[in-house]
């Protein structure tokens, strides 16, 4: 690719699921020591933000953890950095409140058409088609909150069977650790196999290399 | 098992791999919405600890990179919680650097005695075995850093070709993506396998579950 991309962003908003964030961003990491590359974490305000479950948002019955991380944004969406090529979208339990996720939809919809790239991971798809900006589109999601996941984006022509699909510019996988793969595809469709293979292999990571490889859209009954 | 353990620590230091300690959490983030689990992350201050390389670990002719996260502890080396039953050392570039690493070793070397489990994920174990708590123990690491790696315990019993390795309540796996897979096992064996299939459905992950199966070994020539 001639002018591949160099300025990347990642949405945090309270809740969002750990993997989704820090599967696709240690490819990114690691690719980050061969290449340039800027990293802009982005959210509301520069708090750090937790993936702990907000009390409404657990199961009745939950237990009584003190589990979670957080992690320290860079920018905020009212002040986001001057270029961005790749967004990347995460998914989590946070998706589940509307207000919890407003600024984060807002901030996608002014930023997308100057994006080069948006990837989605798990329900950060559903995050996404809530704005609209997947209607008329083909996408995934998670294969366990399908039916809730795909309420979010009636318009939206979503993919049950696939571990993760491209449309255009904007890249959607399947639940959490489909992410991982998704951003090895993206890697190599953009870098170059090479380069995403050489990091699988330090990563000792194997990948699913085949997008319409989705044992979970049996397992969840999707198809 | 009679009294499976709830205090999870997480050791962090400058530099350390993101998915070595993200890997093994999200799954236990997971299990805290099942049953109550407290984590503390554990460093040498409060401040935020980030995964960027330090300049000095950095390879020369290295990219002009602004990449990395960080994650804010909850507890310091010297003030821990007082109850830590399961103990996680992430590897890293940081490793690298002994003075980095000096406080996290000191309290390792404090703390084992009480711990009911010590888990690590690829170069964490050369931050352990430098320690001298592995003497004699079986254990493996990161395959690409396997020579740098072992000769930081001369005295261990190094498995070249392995997934993971148990010795006891001692838990070691190979690099990065492997801690994911040893995490799985560990879940399976200390929770049921039940749960650590749940897990795993739920995650969209496929479980690497021989210990003995590891492509990586030969891929960077350790056997």
């Amino acid at each position: 690719m001639a002018d591949p991309p160099v300025n990347y962003g990642v949405i945090l908003y309270p809740s969002f699921h750990a993997l989704d964030v820090f599967g696709p961003l240690d490819i990114l990491n690691l690719l980050a020591l061969q290449r340039p590359l800027n990293l802009y974490l982005l959210s509301s305000s520069l708090e750090p933000v937790s993936t702990k479950p907000p009390a409404t948002a657990k199961p009745p019955g939950s237990p009584d953890s003190n589990f979670g991380e957080a992690v320290v944004p860079s920018h905020t969406f009212s002040a986001p950095p001057p270029e961005l090529d790749v967004l990347l979208v995460p998914g989590g339990l946070g998706t589940r409140d509307e207000t919890n996720i407003a600024p984060a939809m807002e901030f996608i919809k002014e930023v997308f058409p100057r994006l080069k790239y948006l990837i989605t991971v798990c329900t950060g798809s559903a995050l996404v088609a809530k704005t609209g900006l997947l209607d008329g589109k083909r996408a995934t999601t998670n294969k366990r909150a399908w039916s809730w996941a795909t309420s979010q984006g009636p318009a939206v022509n979503w993919v049950p069977k696939a571990r993760w699909v491209v449309d255009g510019n904007v890249w959607t996988s399947s639940g959490i650790s489909a992410g991982i793969d998704a951003t090895y595809a993206f890697v190599a469709e953009v870098y170059g196999e090479e380069t995403a293979k050489g990091i699988a292999d330090a990563s000792e990571y194997t990948r699913c290399m085949d997008p319409e490889a989705d044992p979970f859209a049996e397992r969840w009954g999707v198809v």
